[in-house]
């Protein structure tokens, strides 16, 4: 296994570590329980924490900032973060306002945040994300999985809870984008998860795995490899077809990469999948390009649209200061 | 090959249009010849240009925009841009105080720029970049390669361009810049170049090639792969031997990952890179970690020292907003 790593019990903590020293002017490291939490904490304000499995980076932790969350905590590599540390991470934050929880749409996360919730005194409230159009139900999901979309997710509902709505407005804003939001990805290669230290699952040279999930869980079949205008056909279909909006609606266009494929890529699929969108009537608005929710090292990329209403651009639009997102 | 590409021939220029959409609100494209230039341009100030060969993205286009580049000018893959780009990228943006023209030390970036210097009707002045410590000559060099560290000289020019310093300084500042700064890189895994098809180079299964160049040329030697703080030790070596500045002098680290390495890894190497140099007794202040000079897909990482004194802290510092760096 060719990585950078010293051992695999203290990945996820070094590696946490290592981004709060990058940013030490906007974030702070607890290290037992481990999440990571804005250094300057919001006053008066609902706070909004998420986690997940580690190995999806930037997401959760790069977005930990003013303007999107105030805490993340991190599981180990594609494992739930425990209760523990999601209640810490909650007293934390809390202002007195209340928590939004945003949670993917796994069974291991659900369990964690469930019991978690269970034990927090706090009044809080959880937005469940399965933006994944791909499958209903997966390895590790009932019901559809919660993929790139979260962090649109993430960046409204910080957005939202900035501009002081109260925790039942968060939560109407966090569902709202959720049903809003559509995604489809596909893979070319398996990530290796370090603890396994061999790749998730075989795939050969000329096939491509369509509908991948983030921890390389298989997705609708397998095909193979097309050229670059033909995959973004095959990926906005389902979408598409799932938020079946109105032509006249303005989106927001996700292309997230999962980690292997470099920008040069997901610019040309950028290119080709707001020709298409355009032709076919859809006002692309707003953009955001690159390796958001990545599944480690795996080659492929994922579109996602969020149908936009007046309010959710302005949330969008918002300022923001994390390590992976600021405008 | 799995690539998302639709032909060679449009990767190039297709790749940069998706760029300019996704930031329409900084950015602009110039097709024939092709560059990118910032949408708002500069008024009295020096222009800031830059360019090679695509494939190293975000460098250098995603660096166009207030604080860093003016316009940047792709070649095709590894291949420099031809001298019509840069006389047409150059005319566009002099604001009539001149352009500096950041080369990364390469023959062919090197005679490029030459020719295009020679047809330029303005007056211009060189900083040439040459960071990597590996090799002192290379496959595509004579002399040190520029490597990781050109981010760093395109950020503190950019800002003393935009705060109105003239041509020679400028050009004084990319050159006390790049004195000051060294890069060591290893990779894990070769990239593939689109128009072959095939891996770069050949690499066992752990095998890492230590100083390898950005475009998977080869570097100091091979050897077996070794934990991460052994690799930290083994790059930050030679890159303290070569800059030589006293332990008491302010340094900026940067993490670089070469295309297909995950944060959760460039995050370990940030943690272990800045406390072996805090246990030496550096002062790290300033942290940049990230795939920012990359080699299409590659698997590894390179660390960057430069040797900060009050003036380049501040040009560090100093507002930017570009598609990959902002604040």
């Amino acid at each position: 296994m060719k990585k950078f790593i010293n051992s695999i019990d203290d990945l996820v903590l070094d590696s946490a570590a290592g981004l709060v020293m990058a940013h030490e002017d906007l974030l702070r490291l607890h290290e037992e329980p481990l999440f990571i939490h804005r250094r300057v904490p919001k006053k008066d304000r609902v706070a909004v924490l998420s986690g997940g499995g580690s190995g999806h980076e930037p997401l959760h932790s790069g977005y930990v900032g003013f303007g999107m969350l105030d805490a993340a905590c991190p599981g180990l590599v594609f494992t739930a973060p425990t209760p523990d540390q999601i209640v810490a991470a909650a007293q934390r934050v809390d202002a007195g306002r209340g928590v939004v929880l945003i949670v993917k749409n796994y069974a291991g996360d659900c369990a964690s945040f469930q019991t978690a919730g269970d034990m927090l005194d706090m009044e809080h409230l959880t937005v469940l994300v399965n933006d994944d159009v791909a499958v209903e139900n997966s390895t590790h999901t009932t019901g559809r999985r919660g993929v790139a979309g979260t962090v649109i997710v993430e960046k409204m509902v910080g957005a939202a809870a900035e501009a002081a709505a109260d925790l039942y407005e968060c939560k109407a804003v966090g569902d709202h984008v959720n049903a809003n939001t559509a995604s489809m990805g596909l893979a070319f290669s398996s990530c290796i998860v370090p603890d396994t230290g061999t790749p998730t699952f075989e795939i050969g040279p000329t096939e491509m795995e369509v509908g991948v999930g983030i921890h390389g869980e298989p997705g609708r079949y397998r095909r193979s490899v097309m050229q670059a205008d033909d995959i973004v056909a095959l990926l906005l279909e389902p979408v598409l077809k799932d938020l079946q909006f109105p032509a006249s609606r303005q989106v927001l266009l996700h292309v997230n990469g999962f980690g292997g494929t470099p920008l040069i890529e997901l610019h040309l699929l950028n290119k080709l999948a707001t020709q298409r969108l355009q032709a076919e009537g859809f006002k692309v608005v707003r953009w955001l390009v690159g390796n958001h929710t990545t599944s480690l090292e795996m080659a492929g990329a994922s579109l996602t649209l969020t149908a936009l209403d007046d309010e959710l651009l302005s949330l969008w639009d918002a300022p923001v200061t994390t390590p992976s997102m600021r405008w």
